[in-house]
Order: C-alpha cells, then sequence, then structure tokens
C-alpha cells in the first residue's frame, strides 16, 4: 500500500508541471502570465510534499491493514488526485475568487480523507497502539481541516484572504515538527 | 511483477484527470459541462482502485511466475491502460450510447483478461495450493464478467441502464469482503 | 537500478495512451480513424512489454553493477523513451512509409542499446558467470537487430514489410522461451 | 524517500518526451524543426540521469534522515521538475537567448539544491561518517555551480557559449568516475 500511494503522490506532484504551459515569446515577459500559474504550482507541490511525508510518517506506524483501509487510503488519494486540475484553475485564471475558493474545497476534502484514514487506522491498531500514539490528538491536522473550512468562503470574499490561509496552513507544517522527529528518531 | 503492476496502475489511475481539462470560466457554471467528465472520472478510479485491491491481493499468494503469467499480467495491464481513453470518451460526450457501451467492452475485456490470469496461476500453482483457495470460484468475478456482457447491449438501448450496471459491479466490489479480509488477516 | 528501470517501463508504457486522442464523434465510425493508432499502439505495448520481461530477467542474474552499467541501462531507457513518439508519428499517419521506418530506427537502436548492456554486464561479471550463461549468445535479441536492420529500408519500399517484420519480432520473442522458463525456475 | 525520489525522477524524465509533439508532415523533412527540441531533450535526459545516479549513490551511504532532510529532497525534486519545462521552452525556441539562460537558471538551483541536500545529510551524520567520506570535498558538483554561474550571463551574449557550458557539466560527470566506482565496489 506504501509503494502505490507513494507511486499516486509521485505522479501527481510531477504531472502538475504539464499544466506549466511553454509560453510562445522568448523573452523574460513572456514569463510573466505564468506567474500565478507557478505559485500555484509552488503551493501544491508544498501540500502534497507535506501529505507525502505526513502520510510516509503514518504508514510507517502500521503493522496491519484490512479491505477498509485500502479503501480509506484510495479515497485520500482520490482527493489528491484533483490537486493538478484545481491548481492549473486556479493558476490559469490569476487567482479569480471561485478557483481559490475551489482550491480549497479539495484541500479540505484530503484534510478530511487524512483524517478518516488515521481514525480507521488506530481503530483497528487500538486506542494504545504505537500508531494511536504516533498520531496523537493531531491538533495541527484538525487546524488545517478548520483553517481550510474558513478560507473557502473568505475567498469570495477576497482571494488574497483565500491564498494566504493556504499558505499559512503549508507554513505551519513546513516549521520543524518536533513530534515528526522524535518518531524518525526512534 | 507486482511493483511493475502496482507502477502501471498507479500512472493510469492518475493520468485520467489530465482528461479533466480547466475550464476557461471563473465560475461554478464553468464546472458544469465538467459533470460528466468528472463523474466518469470516479467511476474509473473506483474501478481501477477495485482491480488495484485485487491484483494486490492476488499476488500476494503467488509464489512463483513463468512466461505465461508475466503476459497474461501485461494483457490485464493493456486493457486497464485503455481505461483513461473510454472514461474520456464517454465523459466527453456526457453519456452518449456507444461510448457507454465501449467503456464496458474495455471492462469486459479486462474482467476476462483478470480472470485469465488468475487461472494460469491457478495452473502453474496447483487446484491445492494456498493461492487456488484464495481465489476461489471467484463468484464476484464471473458476476462482473456477466454484468458487463449484459450492460455493454444494454446501454445502446439506454445509456443509463447500462451506466447503472457499471455502478453496481462496484458497488458490490465495494462492501467488505469476508474473503479478503480473511486472506489479509493470516 | 531495476527499481527505475521499472519505473520508466512502466511510465512509458502508460503514456503511450495518451497519444490516443478522444475523438469527437460518438458513433463507432468515430473510432475509425484511431484504428492504426490503435494498432501502433498494440505493437509498441507488446515490445515495451518484451523490453520489460527481458531486462528483468537479466538484472535478476546481475549481482554488481558500475557507472558503466548505469549509463548503459539509462542509454537503454533513452531508445525506449522515444517509442511513444515514433508510435504517435506512425499512427497518426496511418503508416506512413517514413515513419514506419523511423519506428524501426528507435527499435533498432534499443536493440542495440539492449546489447551494449549485456555485454558490458557479462564484461564485469565474467564470462563465466551465471549471467553470461544467462544470456547465452542471445541468438533472438541479434535475430531482432538483423530484421530491424532489414526492415527499416524495406519499409521505405513498402510500410507492410517493414510493420510485418516488426510483427515477426514480436511474435519471435511472445513465443514461449525454454530458456526464460528455465531460469525463472531456477 | 529514496524509492519516492526515484519514482519522481524517473517520471520527470519519462514525461519529457511528451513535449516532443509529433509533427504533421510524413517525410523527414517534417522533423527538422523538432531538431532542437530533441537536442534539448538528450542534454536533459543526461542531465536528470547525472542526478539520478548521483542522488541514487548518496542516499545509498544515508543511515538516518529527519524532517529537514525530507524537505531539502524535496527542495531538489522541485527544480528537477521544472527542467521539462524549460528544456521545452528552450527547444521549441531553437536555442533563444533568454530561454538557454532560463534553462541554466534551474540547473544551477538545482545544484545548489543538491549541495543543501548534501550538507544536511553530512551535518546529520557526522564530519567522520561514511556518508561525508563519500561526498568528499564534492568538487565536481561545486565546479558545475560555478559553470552554471558564468552559463547564465553568457547565454545572453552567445546562446552557444551557455549551452556548450552546460554540455561541458555533462561530460564531466559522463567521464568515469572513480570515486564513485569505488563506493559501489564496496
Amino acid at each position: 500500500m506504501e509503494a502505490f500511494s507513494d507511486g499516486v503522490i509521485a505522479i501527481i506532484i510531477t504531472i502538475m508541471v504539464l499544466e506549466l504551459r511553454v509560453p510562445h515569446g522568448t523573452d523574460l515577459a513572456a514569463l510573466t502570465p505564468l506567474l500565478s500559474v507557478f505559485l500555484s504550482y509552488i503551493l501544491s507541490f508544498v501540500m502534497l510534499g507535506i501529505y507525502w511525508n505526513n502520510h510516509h510518517h503514518l504508514l510507517h506506524a502500521v503493522s496491519h491493514v484490512d479491505g477498509r483501509i485500502l479503501w480509506a487510503n484510495l479515497h485520500l488519494l482520490f482527493w489528491l488526485s484533483l490537486v493538478p486540475f484545481v491548481t492549473a484553475w486556479m493558476g490559469e485564471n490569476h487567482f479569480a475568487s471561485v478557483p481559490v475558493a475551489v482550491y480549497g474545497v479539495v484541500l479540505l476534502a484530503a484534510s478530511i480523507a487524512y483524517y478518516i484514514l488515521t481514525r480507521a487506522l488506530i481503530a483497528l491498531h487500538g486506542k494504545s497502539s504505537t500508531l494511536a500514539t504516533a498520531v496523537g490528538r493531531d491538533f495541527k491536522g484538525q487546524l488545517s481541516t478548520g483553517i481550510y473550512l474558513a478560507a473557502i468562503p473568505l475567498s469570495l470574499l477576497r482571494w488574497w484572504i483565500g491564498f494566504s490561509l493556504y499558505l499559512l496552513v503549508a507554513i505551519m507544517w513546513l516549521v520543524p515538527d518536533r513530534r515528526i522527529e522524535r518518531n524518525l528518531a526512534e
């Protein structure tokens, strides 16, 4: 399951670059209209990188799976697979309100799918398992879900509020996390 | 063989999203024409997820392979590789009769290819092997093949009959399967 | 090296399907112009399947590699990576002479690259190694190279001569090969 | 981490071929406009091959990772993921000055990202670790960074100076490297 998930995330993160359409001009000005596409690409690259890191870390603590887990995992991959689509829509339309909000909807769904996956894994392994301890209360995960929930309507008011909130989530996860460090060290 | 197959299925499931063409508009109405493409994408994602789960489960019981098996496996991957094409054709034409029927043809061929693969594996491992026991009579597999056979001509009459039958197959496999559970637990 | 090569071949074999452009019509007649693209796709799928099988089998007998081997392998992957391009060119032009000949040039180059890889591996492992025995004289490989050499100019005379010769190579490799069987059984 | 990185590099190296657009003509002359795209493809294939080789070699000496390393690695993959884009821009514009310079900017950024990754790994493993010895002073890596730095402004003067310097770096790495050999032999 880990190899398959890693493969899918690796493909998603890479095919996104196919949305960076080669411009016709040959000067730096030809790259200017691509700026918003490029910014969206960076944000999604980081978001998918965070999912890969967390997912990788989560699966390391897994000792067995059942059919429910396999589908909870595919459910997460489904939402992640939509990231290239919403990234391109948001980027090509220079952060228009609706695409920015829809981008948030996909991130929200992915964060809920991740939550479902962790709960299904804890239900299977038991509340006193290493896995349950490693996941903990997953405060960051729940905070992210909350921020996405707020960001979606706020994007419709001002696109940059939504976008800034997505950035905030990314930065929150990029900051070295002692919990992951500890687990990796063990 | 498992790594290669996992890789191919992971790529097929992911490149399908490239057929979700970014719309030009920036409002929710711009997503409306994509609805049928999106529904087709979900159905195919689930179908490929089912194949991945079953294939994964099948290969776990395999102890050795020969040239025949490698080609029976590539034959299955060939039909699965056509799923993105028929998914896009069906979705972009809002479930027109012929594309819905052709979608069924590819699913039918894939289900037959899967059947051939399991028979070749059982022939190689022996009728009393763990693999033969794990596969069993594969009632669900044969039922799926039968449903596809019926769905193809029925799609030409009314597209939604075919589509509903494909959905039925998907739901039939999504319902927790005690047989797989038992094997995974062992 | 094996995982990377498997990954690259899996991606090449799968992205070829992206060249099967979704037709605009919704009847079976809309698929007719795709027939030559589809035939080319099948041929290339089989050819890449043969390379994957042989490559997989070859690497199983490898015990160590050096920089030379890594590059001989990348050289092979380079030519294989051009298969989707020549497949599409040949298919979209309904087997015009020059594209059929150029398709043969890529197959020829890949077969030479495979030969170089096996020689480099034998040079490294020694002429009395298991690998050298497993590869043997590689009569089929050299015959394939010879057929491609003949097929390229003959394609320019009549496209179907070249195409038939490519088919001949494919069938020659598809026929169960006792040499591979024996090695897989061990 | 190695499997994921291998996967991403395998996908990047392969999707580049999607930029080789199938020409409309059916004679050899139809391939002529593709010549610069093809040359760019070869150069980038070799460059990514070098990164794969070095990265593979580097990770073999790694015994443990932390969050910092995972992100230093993703940072490298980010720049490598832009290679198909700049390759296509450079190739489709027949080596216009600005695209050639921007191609160098991506290579420069990737070489700096690789440097950061090696330093982070050495910081984690200690200056007397096998890894630190294996990496050594990485003279070639630093020389490459220097050549890119020079090539970027020189590309704006004459495109072929920049391009020749990129070729020089590629050749420098292709020449058998006793350091890598020694490590692979151990």
